[in-house]
């Protein structure tokens, strides 16, 4: 199955962040496919990987990069098609720098910037499934039974709650 | 024409930002529909706005608002179609209350984030386009000329430049 | 006995922070109610809690949630009982997020907002209590003794102190 | 009429942020008396002020100051009515010195926080009125107003939107 | 001997911490005085321990407390002589807060304010070492052996270098 | 009269702000030498003026600077009297670059900080004066009358403004 | 003369800031060039800038760029020579988005940073002095003429200062 | 061989991460001193270090130090030669104090400033190389084979992943 969504991540040390996201798309049935590029080592690379996604038929980008983190800005000066950012935590400064790296776009090259780390892959993949889901009615309805099953769990965790704790 | 993108203020204070959106989209061709809703005064107005958008045929939602921004997180918790969140800076804390609040959004409900003001609001329109552009050619060309154009100018500016600065 | 406040949490990784305020309305006599609801996973169910609180005779909201934390204020907006926010210390940003969030309400829609974590908790059940105290005098009349019981703590163990440290 | 609120500013040079405090409870036909009391410079007044309240009839105290506000705290040290903090944005650090010294309360003697100047003080007062409307009725009823009255605003705003703009 | 300076901390948990600062006035030959006391807790405690300071010899205070830190402030609000804050790093802002809430005081009544944590509480000593050492030409004389002790000290870690990396 | 503080300044921009601490010392009587020195441009020079201090008399240095404000440290490691450090707000962080710079210092070199700007250059001239009073009944006694004046003043102001305000 | 700078603005807007760097170039006899390129509007000029530019001669990059700027970041992905980042003030964060895209970049490609706005852009060209100082023996000479200007200039201030100060 | 680098640390503790730039310098055959100074507690010692650095061949310097760190810029006040900042991670506040004290400098001397810890001091180690091949051809060419070789390793990691991840 041809991908729909790239992954790409700064290192290989993002992986047990960026892994949120992969496994996450599987979920709703989106195929993709997972790569390694620095915006700042392999800047070739990336451009290569974002110039000629649109003509492989991938519909949407994720990056997930820590510190200064411009690959998702990297590969969106070069695609017309949605890039996602993930800013990972892997600095003293908590993934903040990342997150602004990643979010502060000037205008012109929008990057959508989700919430930093493990949060943040997880969302990417959903939003990625929206886009999709814009255009196929088979993930939109997956997103709408994942809504529902999101729901689900926490009024099943509201309902266990109340067992245990005798006083409520 | 009927609307593709639904653009939603917390106020009409957020306008003079949030108008860098519409005539975004109009450049791209792209209808939109602007109104006002507050995720904390008119909750009802904006729950409603976002789960009737899909039937209505809206592809993507934009939403502004400053200070403890909820607005796009309120509109995502109820569709399954794109929100981005544009954080707007209307408090003495510059817009990072809003981008905190727009970005760092829980598993489960994505919220694409873009810069704090002008910026973001221009960007979340090209966003939008982007996100339209993978089922309409027509925007993903336009999408293509803009970027080019883009280019050209700050080509133009620099050689502007040159014939300013006699040293350079 | 009928619960005279709601405690909400976020999720149920929140318990161990939120405890601390089911255990000191617990010192003060106060009956409370404890379940999860998510802002953005299950807003409904949200909006049920907050909207029939008042009815049941729920007399203060307590809310706890982490990140992006629009719980509090997503009660706050469906009700006019008051409603406590506890910022939650559950990302990369230390609670920073979660405080901002919770904090920073627009005009109209009030968030009582506590510190981040467990003495933020803690001291949601004393504001409960004083708020209640304002109508039930057995309630005003434990804060006084709780008020005065800290203070003998303190002055406890400075003593303490002077008889460990030789030389002071 | 006797003064259920107290309102206390750290300096007169506070007023045109306290002001929306006032005007507000107004509106809600709530009493208040204004004050000026400093933490640092007048702390016996400040003690007095708070320990002197509940006996005068003070339902809440509602405190704004600037810089590292300690107000809040030390009027809540001296009771145990509740006690809302407005932080005010008098320094170059634009506020958050003043919020984070005013929420970040030690577990034991809670201020119920605001959003830092304008928009925290109005709040302050709704949240003063929610606590009064607790055994008020009359302060109840007007707080269900004020909702609606807020949302039919936002309505209103949102439909002289949908006049001016001739694209939506 | 009667003691010179008088060190506060807000809790016992703070004793870690500020015990840098009693063993630092021993090398000094500069008596203390240890105890608890908080500002929000025993403010009367906290008030009395300023007041009556300087009739009882004391030179100077040093105060240690975290999150909300008012202990220096309430304090300095009572006494002409001088006060040191050290802010502690109890809480998910990782003493932030207590820096700022210590050393953002308005007008009228200084902090003298010190690193957050370790560094803080041993500086402090040195600081009233500093402040004493004016009109006490034995303490001026340690201080300025502790000077030259702690450039030995430096230099001697600096020929140990020179050893160990051979390619220096 | 020979000057007991020296003042020292790391640009003429800084006097705006810095002249709040000599007209403060001049209402405590005591003296004061003015001048401009930095740590960056005139290394030497500031060297000269901190190891020099102690022979001269002074008995209290004050030292403001903005940015990556290293003066009042450069004076505090070439000098065993007291150093106050007053942060300036010059650059487009406001000021916290400043405050960072001049109170994170590591353990064995204090300088007495200050809050940001205007409040902090009045409350540096308080400490010296606080400091001078140590051994200088004359300005402890003055120091007496400024508190109890600061008080009147408050007491004033809120009379006031009980005449001004009807509805109090 | 050949260019021995390239000093690249990530949009004409930047020019007042920047203006700084080619003046002090100028007093140091250095030849520049000057141009504008945009990380994200204009990759591919950026590339063939910074690619080019050792074999044009240019010994040293000075970038500067607002928000999430990656331009110094991309120029040095495609050199081998120092690249100086210069964070430019131009959005609601107050450059602080701008110095932390810029200086915390991860291992392998290191950028320059100096201070924010028009400090670090002087400073910049200072820094590529003492860069080309370590081959031009007249530049390194124009360094240690402009370090003693720069302290002459300081001295004379401090001189007037005391005519202008009576009291000092 | 004459040392062509000069690293310098304000303590023995900021070994494990400066390390990284003298293994680093090995790498590109260029030698390097190494020692420790303290610009607060043997300020002479690093004046001396820093003016004698042209006279000895010292072509760059790297000074790592943490908290308020001053030392790159004593360091840079004191020669004409270039000095890297590398801010170390050793407070409560996470390097940002290190990061902020190093970078921000006042027009008239630069420090060329890297990101917090270990990415920092690699980085350091790299910029020195691109200064020194300025005129050491040798030097010129390790770093082009080290940015081969670095994007070469993030190929065979993206390669490695291929293999390990079945779906991609």
């Amino acid at each position: 199955m041809k991908p729909q969504v790239l992954i790409v991540m700064g290192s290989d040390s993002d992986m047990p962040v960026m892994e949120g996201a992969w496994q996450m798309l599987e979920e709703f049935g989106i195929s993709c496919e997972i790569t390694i590029a620095s915006a700042h080592r392999t800047p070739e690379r990336a451009v290569k990987l974002a110039s000629g996604a649109e003509d492989r038929g991938i519909e949407v980008i994720i990056a997930g990069a820590g510190m200064a983190s411009h690959l998702a800005a990297v590969l969106a000066a070069h695609t017309i098609i949605p890039v996602i950012g993930v800013p990972i935590n892997s600095s003293p400064l908590n993934g903040l720098d990342s997150l602004i790296s990643t979010v502060q776009m000037p205008p012109g090259v929008p990057v959508a910037t989700m919430a930093i780390g493990k949060a943040g892959a997880k969302n990417a993949a959903i939003l990625a499934a929206q886009i999709i889901g814009r255009k196929d009615p088979a993930v939109a309805k997956s997103l709408r039974e994942f809504k529902k099953k999101m729901a689900e769990e926490v009024e099943k965790k509201a309902k266990a709650l109340k067992r245990t704790l005798p006083f409520t």
